[in-house]
């Protein structure tokens, strides 16, 4: 299964170290996560989705909880959460095919941010159905280079 | 100093913790981070924003380099990398103060993501100096809560 996880810490040395050292150590596969300050100067936040046996993840939780510097832990149901991911794409677009990868950008409403004579990097945000769907797209026309942010997800209630 | 480090990892088990360690052991700070697979089924990308000595980081690197299924470590310089940040932010929007706030987030060119009586969710993409100009100016109506994914960066050549 897969899970949205969302961890308050204190800005602590080595808390992120513990965090997913506690993941690898129990065994579980880290799909994605990204960690940084929140507007609380002593807080930062880390968005985590790994996939796993239920039991065994809502046993990791507990064990996430008893952390030093962990302040709060949840584990998103779907729909509980906004989730959005942020994508940087560098896409092969020679004079030839540009128009057409420009399209494509156009119709996921994605901004180019950089171009170059044979390349352009494509800045995409959305969830994960709307990613995987947008480089499906681009694989065609070649993808040099890229690198996501993995899930992001704020409560929304 | 502050410096982003892109690095391309083997989708290993442990591997997260080992470059999390790592980093831990020599005492730098973590900023951000975030990592998640790339077009290539076996490979991750991590994108790390960390403070500290500029000797010590080139030191670390060097460690990064021959640490087990790390592939690639590119320091970027100024200049050298599109960067760019996903931050989600809940902020108190009544019915009284709800235009003034999206006023804010259109100069933004910002999304409202989610909508309830008493607050709203945005959805910003910027790069540093963006995200703190935003945030500055959202702070007066009372921020509730936030999530960032941290700098994500991508070279432009």
């Amino acid at each position: 299964m897969r899970h949205t996880i969302s961890i308050l810490v204190e800005n602590k040395f080595g808390v992120l170290a513990r965090v997913t050292g506690l993941f690898s150590g129990r065994g579980f596969n880290i799909d994605s996560l990204n960690v940084a300050p929140t507007h609380v100067a002593a807080l930062s936040r880390i968005t985590a989705v790994l996939m796993g046996d239920e039991a065994a993840l809502n046993l990791a939780i507990k064990q996430l909880r008893k952390l030093v510097n962990v302040v709060e832990v949840t584990d998103f149901k779907d729909g509980q959460a906004v989730q959005r991911e942020l994508v940087l794409v560098k896409v092969k677009a020679s004079a030839k095919s540009r128009s057409e990868v420009m399209q494509i950008c156009e119709i996921f409403r994605t901004k180019i941010v950089n171009v170059d004579h044979k390349d352009v990097i494509v800045e995409l945000v959305g969830d994960c159905a709307k990613v995987s769907a947008f480089l499906n797209l681009l694989e065609p026309f070649g993808i040099i280079e890229i690198a996501r942010t993995g899930t992001l997800a704020l409560k929304r209630a």
